[in-house]
């Protein structure tokens, strides 16, 4: 990503094949070349830096910098590059140290002077910067897809697993009975925060900065802004010392890949849980579990528990370039190069962790009898006891102690509440009649939470019809509801 | 942050005065309540905590659930316990363990049973998320303010020292002259961006969780979005297992806070650099340096030191609470208590690095002859030699070349391009005449990078116009110049 | 911790109280002193000031630099703060900045010019080195202990529970049946080998910076190496200007205590799957656990639960502090003023987690009927199953895919694979006779594991012994076996 | 990473060519297989994977579970798979997903059944624990060569310009003249802390796993001892299911990384700097510096830029398998198989920065006259002045003031302290007289800073012969004096 220039050199004096100009009295050493390249992991840049070649190209022709049958010569020796390239034939050289100068040095090759016309009011420092932001630009809208299906299989497995009641948790200890569909939705109502987020921070990806020249503009009389039309960009830069120096559109972007990766990893850790013997809500398909080559009893739910641990390489990404850019002065400095590879690596995770896991949801079982065994087993009622006993005058201190106590007995008997005859309920107090077994039942604490947001039928039909509503609006939609 | 009772218990049968109702046989230990209680940290919310408390008696007397004689008795009993906080009367007790069971044991010691209904519908676990997004988002209204006084402190210095030119750096070599104003708009545009991305994420910061009780909603009649606009909230969650668990509008923010903190780290290394003896650019007043005990001629830059080294901190709060969150299953978990204090000290470190550094910006005197000596003795003309050539009819590369033998010239007798004789200049291409002379100047080399974006008067005049629009606007207005 | 000299001022030509000779021409502003003043963290640093002050004093009049009877007034006085500091009666005034200025100007009230001569060949750059080595050097001790307290409570359960047999899991999946000694005994052998680099990682702490000046040696006679055997360290820096910019000691501690920290997180993960009702195996007192406001038959893990957040402030204050060092330039800069809160809080954090873990660990119950009973329920025979088959000649592949479909059939079933009849079995193969039986339960499949490190009677044995005698040797003896 | 059986089955019962027993009924989703697979980048771990299977084989024939002609048959295919992986011959395929099951695959095609007992009492879990101790402790070992290349690169330096004067720096102000030497060591002392400190860690490194089995050891009569002697091991793990899941190791390794790439980063920072035309300490040759394709006067000193930035991704690694392990229950986790890629990175990035910069500082120049100027500019010598004073009898604090006055008066007239007339001194103090001008020299405050540890000849002459030393010595010999 260094401002250095196309090679050969034209006047020849150099024999090592690199050329900036008379100041230089000997080449790059083969150490420093190696250490200092990145063709290994920018050439994964050439759509977009061809992308943004033509569009240069374009642009200097408009506006009478190079002719217009250089521009043609540029446009078609770029279309044969990109054919090469597509067709594994480029010969990529890592004299030529990155993406940039193999294309150009390649099309030099190809088409001669004209060719060198092509950086004409550019640099390298402004066309990096342009590279990545169409590279982000384009991972994030895939990742808003596959954001999107994920929320597809989480709701449709709502939907499908309406009725179906299990222990919601809190400390992992079962606390009140929940909806699965209510359980579900709260990972649908997660990711649609990933999108609007995403859909916020792509405002800011999309910015060109090309114009920016090495750092202070050109002399050339240039039309950023035709350029930046033709590339999508809604905006450019105001600044070019800013342009070359930013790489904020990263770093949120990176910020935003660590959010979802830890909504997966949450998901992850419950995928785990769920498959585990102890618990037995989830089965997952044999194509999506793997065995031991040991142990012929294991299912192990891999998929699950990479979902969990892939989190830590993408906040890796995301803390490596904060530190890559503490402290660095204005303007371009070549630590800037180190923003790559962290960052292909949390885009292309994420995607991958994100497409899996929308298999998993959509092809795993949910054990509905499992679910509704441990919300009865788990003392999950006891807040509903408590509420029986205040409605009925009962003050809620004194209920809840009561019920603690109620429930103290059932544990030691081995018991769900439910199944404590009527004469020892009474012993606790009084007020307790047989309507109170109509409360002791999951299905009833579940149907009896209807307030707005809650786990009852009447909230969660409204969730479940939002959540159809956000997956056929724009990403950026809210995710929650207003209180206007 | 624990789903824990008000005490004292009305019934009594504990001795530790720690009530769960009647599950439990003993009181917790002394080192138990010392690791786990929150209240050392988070009394700092009591005044989001009352807030919150008097929407929500408010909405419970509206909907009927309590009476409008019990609503106004914990009124007033919440309005005596502000002002003993505020005095500094209030009776902290850490085995109340958290700000929230303080401020109710202590209504009910005023108030009596009345103040124990203040907890109907509620549980402890919506109750802190609704006091950290008020107090996220009080905090993020805050910054945005330091925000906007630091870019009014770069605005009035570009404006100051328009005419001033200094070289601009890539590499921290001298590469092309710039204007201080260049060079200083380019943060206020950082900042910008800064102002734009945290008025996005307070619009996620902007959502009520009251309403979801301990995870699940609950059985009373609520108004969770009366409640909600009560407090100025936008909008409110859909899910109550979402919004029980949700901790990314502090990941967001303290993602924001991170960038913002790296944009401070540069600044702050560029005011070290520009202290230095060696660069001379920039005088801090005596009353923003300290000096040493030992060295009499020291003046050191310790502010913008600690610019360049708060920013680790307000990173490791981001990474420390990805770490808490990462595989955690819903849906509170007491993990997340681990929010509070990373992100107090991240906030108020952002806070007072902004404001610090906009009196440090407003009170230094940027030295113009130390620039533009630099600017003259950098070769930062090469460039414009190069171009000069270029126009003339030399071929690009081969320009760039003769430039480069004429810095090594130059260089080699120690003087500026600029006071090379012109037979020495003619020695290196013959279409080198006396008009050279006129762009072999810093001031020239900057007035004809007329490109948009660039450092010539009219870009940056554009550029001071369109901060000072931007100042004037909303934070969230975008930082960028429209292609449209 | 800048350079800046002892207040107030003999001269007293400024009116702030402020003095660094006469270069400066004003005082420092009240935001600026706010903001760099380290007092309100650093003063924790007293003991270690005033310890090192005393042997800096001692060394000092060893040497002829200071008189005796100035010895004598220095240490008195020095004494006198202690017990002022002790005693909450000491006038900290932010003006001075420090905990160093703080005892110095204290210290010239109480002795007047012998005061000020304390400060005579030491700089405050070399001083707060030495203060932070003495901190850390006391809280590596402190940790070491605490280490051994969590490990003596782990082998004391590690013996009492002999014979208690468990499921022991990879990806949470039942896999082999284990002992829960040797679950325990994991655990133990993790923390020896923190015990150990944590006394690797002392022998850098325990290094004495004094001497070192503020960057360049001294002028004076000194004599490092007095002070240094005075203070207990064993070894002192080589080059002044490293001994001041050196913060890897800490880098180094931070690192020691995040793999601590993960430690705890994963033994804090598993008392929160054993303590739900799903796992069941573990029975923590009420007095280690806590109880719900709203739901009465809560028991919730909450120390389980921080014991695994945690981990994330630890690390954070580590990325943090390597943050704020990287790129900075020799030697002192301000930004390692940074080193002190996050320091502080990792220590203080990891030891409350040691010792709150040690609590827990000693006092909870093991429930061997519910472990037995998921060993025998979760098909961990299987192993055994085929290795059966493969000792009676059948090879390894095929008696693996027999037990699979043995346990497929058995899971249909819902019986475990030692209830299969006979007759079925001998279905799966002919080799299968009665005297499989005795190989299908948990306890045959850990009595047979005896190879070294193995879970079999013999092999935990020596893991006993081992650990006790680890437990008598000194904290570096090393965690693993020798293989001489 | 996991536990699955080498592939393909005997039985034939599973068109997808994959097999883990009866239990499964259908073959894995290749979306699975892509997202699961290790292979991409573990296939790196040939040579210790094929190293440990050649002891584990021997160790099987040792104790009689293998035969001697089975012992054979494994070693010459092993042999062959070696000589077709070196010559790129090797038919790795995705669907053995890692790089043990492709060589044991590989291995059953050409030995036929032998190949299928080279795993016998052998795990994936504890033989990829064995390849990662084995890999982390080579690349230890490299790591250990590269920092003593730099370290003999910086004292050659040292040695060479003995006698060559610069300021000494804090907070990048100029404050005592140190000698370069002295400067160029204090890296020499960071970088054998990182020697020792890699020397304690490899300690750790140097366990052996293989034995544990899957988690709980094994039924056969297995030696983990001799397999750990012969694979050059000092130690084995105590406990099985500690020795599959532990990653302390790596993580110690990690953080020994980090540190040594902050030093870099310092390193980095300062050949930036002292490259720069303000500073001009320092010249790299033309073959180690880059110039730009734009600015023709550009020397660009990447290597020194990337040395600083890539501290960021050596950290991001650490930060993110921390948090991988975080939470993670016993034992063997698939998340764990996240511990490869940013490890590999990290060793990788650290050795090559050493080697690049040890290029580096034996190639450059140090200007001797730029650095004196700079020296003899910057009132380093002001401490000097007051010291003169203080041995006249004036008190600190007020010969500190007086110094700081003159130093004001200087900068003011822009000339050194050693310029100012005799009646201008002496108008400050009469105790001024013409013996003052020797001490006001660069060269005269190196030279009387003669206290350990300092910069004066005597001290630095002893930290030479110290840093040769070393040098000699092993390791992990101690960086600093002993104060015994």
């Amino acid at each position: 990503m260094r401002e250095r220039p196309p090679a050969p050199p034209e006047t020849g004096e150099k024999a090592s094949g690199k050329l900036w100009g008379g100041r230089y009295s000997s080449g790059t050493a083969p150490a420093a070349e190696r250490f200092t390249a990145s063709l290994p992991y920018d050439r994964r840049l050439w759509p977009q830096d061809i992308r943004g070649s033509r569009a240069h190209a374009r642009m200097l022709a408009g506006q009478g910098i190079i002719s217009a049958p250089e521009l043609e010569l540029i446009l078609k020796g770029l279309d044969e590059i990109s054919a090469e390239i597509e067709d594994g034939r480029f010969p990529w050289r890592l004299e030529h140290e990155d993406v940039h100068m193999n294309v150009e040095a390649r099309l030099r090759e190809k088409i001669g002077a004209a060719g060198g016309k092509l950086h004409t009011a550019r640099s390298r420092n402004d066309q990096v910067a342009l590279d990545m932001h169409l590279f982000v630009r384009d991972a994030v809208d895939g990742i808003q897809q596959d954001l999107h299906a994920l929320q597809t299989a989480l709701l449709e497995q709502a939907r499908s697993n309406q009725g179906t009641v299990l222990p919601g948790y809190t400390h992992l200890q079962r606390a009140q009975p929940v909806a699965l569909s209510q359980h579900l939705l709260a990972y649908f109502f997660m990711l649609q925060r990933d999108r609007e987020r995403l859909a916020d921070c792509r405002r800011r990806v999309d910015t060109s900065p090309l114009g920016a020249g090495a750092l202070a503009g050109t002399t050339f009389p240039i039309d950023p802004d035709s350029v930046a039309r033709e590339l999508g960009f809604n905006r450019r830069y105001a600044n070019s010392m800013d342009a070359v120096s930013d790489r904020d559109f990263i770093l949120e972007t990176l910020a935003c890949c660590s959010i979802v990766a830890i909504h997966l990893s949450r998901l992850g850790e419950e995928l785990v849980l769920w498959s585990s013997s102890e618990f037995g809500f989830l089965e997952m398909p044999d194509s999506l579990t793997t065995g031991s080559s040991i142990m012929p009893q294991k299912r192990n739910p891999v998929i699950g528990e990479l979902l969990r641990g892939k989190a830590g390489r993408v906040a890796g990404a995301f803390v490596g370039l904060l530190m890559v850019l503490k402290g660095l002065p204005l303007s371009y400095n070549t630590d800037m190069q180190e923003d790559k590879e962290g960052t292909f690596d949390a885009l292309d995770t994420v995607s991958a962790c994100l497409r899996i896991a929308a298999e998993v949801i959509a092809a795993s079982t949910f054990r509905a009898d499992r679910m509704l065994a441990a919300a009865a087993a788990g003392y999950t009622d006891a807040t509903d006891l408590a509420d029986y006993l205040a409605a009925k005058g009962v003050p809620f201190r004194e209920a809840h102690a009561i019920a603690g106590r109620a429930v103290a007995r059932a544990a030691a008997e081995g018991v769900p509440l439910g199944e404590l005859p009527l004469e020892v309920l009474q012993g606790f107090h009084p007020a307790l009649d047989g309507s109170v077994y109509a409360v002791l039942t999951p299905r009833s604490g579940v149907g009896r939470r209807t307030s707005p947001m809650g786990t009852g039928p009447g909230p969660v039909d409204e969730q479940l019809s939002l959540a159809a509503d956000l997956l056929a609006a724009p990403p950026g939609t809210v995710s929650w509801v207003s209180t206007g």
